[in-house]
């Protein structure tokens, strides 16, 4: 599997939201693949299936986090919401009190 | 099925956030029980399937809007969002421009 950096920066971020839909197997195939950088035969051999198993879950564990994005569109609306918070930061800087309530916003997303 | 008010309302959010993951088959039964108010027996007739059908089509749609929740946890981070807003918003009043932001990251909630 040849992955772009661009797809695999989009997975990561797909991932950190939704990867708790996932099932067990999906996370762990996943986070051998795209978190640590593992070979398919080398996942293979650590989870004990045959490397066409692994590519499989991969597969399905893309799809899904695609298919939850084209669904809730967390990704977009985070994206957003940060650069939203990005330009109210510059907007108040005179006010602390503004700043610790962006602050909280941004811990959030 | 008697239900508590909060429990109605609680639902109510859950199906704006996630119902987009339900089911076709869920969604209808839910739509037709939480938002449109008929009860089981109607709602069989309406869809020509047993009432102990429609039961469980219902409780398997309010089980997985809780289960996506528990995982993805939207509704509390909403309403914190909502609540920290409306805090922003007495605090900028002089501020055109940070009213706008704040408005822009109200539609998004």
């Amino acid at each position: 599997m040849e992955i772009a950096i661009e797809n695999k920066i989009r997975y990561h971020k797909l991932y950190d939201l939704y990867g708790s839909l996932l099932t067990e197997k999906q996370r762990s195939a996943f986070e051998y693949y795209y978190l640590d950088d593992y070979s398919l035969s080398e996942i293979a051999s650590l989870l004990n299936v045959s490397r066409n198993a692994v590519y499989e879950q991969i597969n399905i564990a893309t799809a899904y986090l695609e298919e939850y994005e084209s669904k809730l569109n967390l990704l977009i609306k985070t994206e957003k919401t940060v650069s939203i918070l990005e330009k109210m930061k510059r907007l108040s800087k005179d006010s602390d009190a503004l700043l610790n309530l962006i602050q909280e916003l941004e811990k959030m997303e």
